[in-house]
């Protein structure tokens, strides 16, 4: 049985949840909230449609030891009013995540869980890492959406200027899932063909294509207030990569043993959640944007507590 | 093709559109609000997930001109703010949603829309009806969530209370989708026998069930301030009924000739929309319910200015 | 993780497995046949597929071991040439299907299996209990389609006659997978409404709707030579209500106690399998149709080696 | 709503049928078959599954008028007896389906159909340029699925040898569905690395590998006595491409302006069918071999009789 387990019902993970039930993909699903009304509010909300719907997902609330013979965890807790919507930094979600990480990883691992962790949480990459060695989970076991969403956002605007499906799109959008990403041009193609021959030719200029991409997120956060189908989707996605040991390429925010840090990059995902990291075609002036965003994500790692001093506490 | 639009896109709306994207269901989608950034937000936030969806879905936004050949229209405007918490009472939206009906019909009418209108706003019954006087639209195209996802709600806490599948229980919730709506329990069995006759036995109480069931959407809506996945999963069920021309029996707010108004009682739903209500075996006390809730609908109605008014405005 | 095993790819095994893999529900599948070029060329088949869907199954063929962990396996083998077509005789199949079993009940029982066995062979019931009784498996862990897909056929005939979704027909058809099942019309209802009351208003002869939903999987044979279709969506949907834990009601082959042998009665279907039986409110003479239908599958169960002969062969 | 229409329900018509049926894809379906006891058993088995599904297709049979608003039509007639196993030639087929063509041309066009015709024959590109010409439809409302399945081959191939999901290959087979095929290497990635490259590495065989993929279809054909998931599987998610107006690039039977003739390249296929063909990045080897594999359909299609010829026979 497929078994997934959510920390964090907030827009993101309530839709997570929507996403597993509607389509039937999970066989039991256990929410988890500090605010228990929130998570029974979801619970009811998710229940009630099972009357109408063709396939049975069994809900519970609240309880970590439910989470010893999960499959997959997704972590979505954050404070979208901690966003500084002005300047678009998701950085200051992190004095709110890093709290969060402390106070549910000693949990995580009490629980005994030793399935696939997704992190979902801003800002991803660092709070990914700093997931990983609070729970003291084997890295392949704990990643984040990372550029994952990124890349969609790319796909979808490559698409939209070729008039073509996002899904023709090949590629990556690489780094820190925020403001140092980078789409990695020498790696995108359209319908086969590199995009940076057909940017030329249609007389298209990539780094507005890239702009309007890193845009994305702030645009539909300015509109919504939050983002949250693009970026269930892919959590969602990333997870059936792993129940059905599908060895899946996917740009997501896994541990890069060269950089020493969490950081958005191809890898494989099966079973084990990441099988291997993937090798990169990029151009030498790719490499250097790709280290030096994983070098900002060092850094920012490294103010945080150590594993010790969380377990500790 | 299967071309669908929302008037109106906030938790509801949006769940919709997101549940006829993620589930391929929608060829072609407009989503329509006032607050054109909102719309964007969810058109944006949608198409970003294209690239992670096996299906396509084209989504437009605002544009009333594309209703004329649009098979299903969702209406799901509404004030969440207007709701009274603590009474629980729909009837607080009216004044906003009677007033967006105004402003919306003769747009919709003006477009040449020719379709199935599926109304979700408060009070379903009454804004249905008035959304079709204001329409124009013949009674049959034009139909409310009403009971559905209340029978839903029962369907739950019966399923709950005998520990079996909410599908195994049949039966209808009736009347106005409101306070005066009641169980029809001499409609329900669970696993083919009469909930009577096992209530009895097992000493349940019925009210405390119908209790249960009818304070469900207030449970949701005090946790997490409004309710969104069932009532979606309920209007995206009744539309494929009409797409699928599958003459499905469900609970819903449609025209009755006996009572003279919309009300939630049970009818064939296909691809003239309302195909024919159905006949109702139940007691002669709950046909007084009914009509008594039928009847306070009917009065409410008739506060409302005039399909001639409307125009005229 | 949900893992699948069918035993015997003929038509309906090869129809589950396709079905299994294209709505995503597997994400382990072993084929077992003894035709080993077959289960080659199915896991063949279905692998070509994979880069055309968006879940991802890993396929496996003709390994016992890998039953040890498998959550559902569908025992599906049968000699479709035994089928004596012009009586429509289920007990053709008989003296092949029986020793399939004395050849597979052993290998299941060593390879460890301890998850649920859906039996899709016939006769459907005598059959069943066989399997249970040769791999010594509890009975709630054992069950056939039986009258799942009887009942099917009689909701069908029933929609068409009164031109509704056959989703709005509840009640079941009992008793044997073959000659002696019926329908036990006072359990039948159309929109909510007795049909026994509808077809006395309406002039319809149950008889012969009767005949018409018996005759169903012999129009169906005669015209492409075997039933795939419906058979494989009723196995597979007994499957999801076990691994979903639904607790699903279904007219489906289970062990009586009350008869002493399996035969198609109502049951919830949940993660044990057979969690109960149902209580039927069936009239006296629907009661004497039951016990004969069940006598006449004990008598010919009674016809087949013990337990003990099979473990000794 | 989504009107289908399939002529020919053999193994792949049905299959394709099926799947429409149980993913809820077709809202309408119309099955033709010479044979009417087949289409008629076809119609019946998958009318028995709607009451196990969530989703309702009005099903119709034998009706060429039905198909003057059917939005899609598959053709999958063929003779499968008349297929040459030993050698793998597809070409035996051609005295069947040039003459089915012949037959069911002139009742497609008188029908007024005027939608998106999809050719499952064999051999394919001759067969699907023979149908355009002889229903005198526009090349672009008429395609057959042509390299579509032996570019998942060739995915499913490079997968397995890789150790990856076939969704991370990219690139294409090209030319005719049949032995002058070819897998366009230089086009050929995996997680975006080029395939050339990669082997080189590993000292894989690329020949060998585009041995087994031609050889894939056999296998299956000589396992199971004929092939149909992967090719209905391809066909449906062609439809779908079209009804979404997904503008998605697939590698299918479409008209070459440049060899004139029908032949497998890649095309977007959108709302209007063909939108466009694409540019192909290959080498002048490749060319040579496309041109050849173009060539030799071209000059079978000229053996045919004209459209003049079918329209007075």
């Amino acid at each position: 049985m497929r078994k997934y387990a959510i920390i964090g019902v907030g827009h993101v993970g309530a839709t997570v949840a929507y996403t597993l039930v509607c389509q039937g993909i999970a066989d039991e699903l256990i929410l988890i909230d500090k605010n228990e009304k929130k998570a029974r509010a979801e619970q009811l909300d998710l229940q009630d449609t099972q009357a109408r719907l063709d396939s049975h997902t069994t809900i519970k609330i609240n309880d970590y030891a439910e989470l010893a013979d999960t499959d997959i965890l997704f972590v979505t807790s954050g404070n979208i009013h901690a966003l500084d919507h002005a300047s678009g930094n998701r950085w200051a979600e992190f004095e709110y995540t890093r709290e969060i990480v402390q106070d549910i990883a000693p949990k995580i691992k009490a629980s005994g869980f030793n399935g696939v962790l997704i992190d979902v949480m801003n800002p991803c990459d660092c709070i990914t890492y700093f997931l990983q060695q609070a729970t003291g989970l084997p890295t392949n076991q704990v990643l984040g959406t990372g550029t994952f969403l990124d890349t969609a956002r790319m796909q979808k605007v490559v698409g939209e200027n070729f008039n073509v499906d996002p899904k023709n799109v090949t590629g990556y959008t690489l780094g820190e899932h925020g403001e140092s990403q980078f789409v990695a041009w020498s790696t995108v193609s359209v319908n086969g063909l590199p995009i940076e021959q057909l940017a030329e030719e249609r007389q298209l200029d990539l780094a507005d294509l890239e702009s309007q991409a890193r845009g994305g997120g702030w645009a539909v956060h300015s509109g919504k207030g939050y983002t949250s189908y693009a970026i269930a989707t892919c959590a969602v996605k990333l997870s059936r990569a792993v129940l059905d040991d599908a060895n899946l390429a996917c740009p997501c925010s896994c541990y890069s043993d060269k950089y020493g840090t969490y950081v958005g990059h191809p890898a494989i995902i099966g079973k084990s959640g990441v099988v291997e990291a993937l090798r990169l075609p990029i151009t030498a002036e790719e490499e250097a944007k790709l280290a030096k965003s994983a070098g900002f994500i060092r850094e920012k790692f490294e103010t945080l507590p150590s594993q010790e001093a969380v377990e500790e506490a």
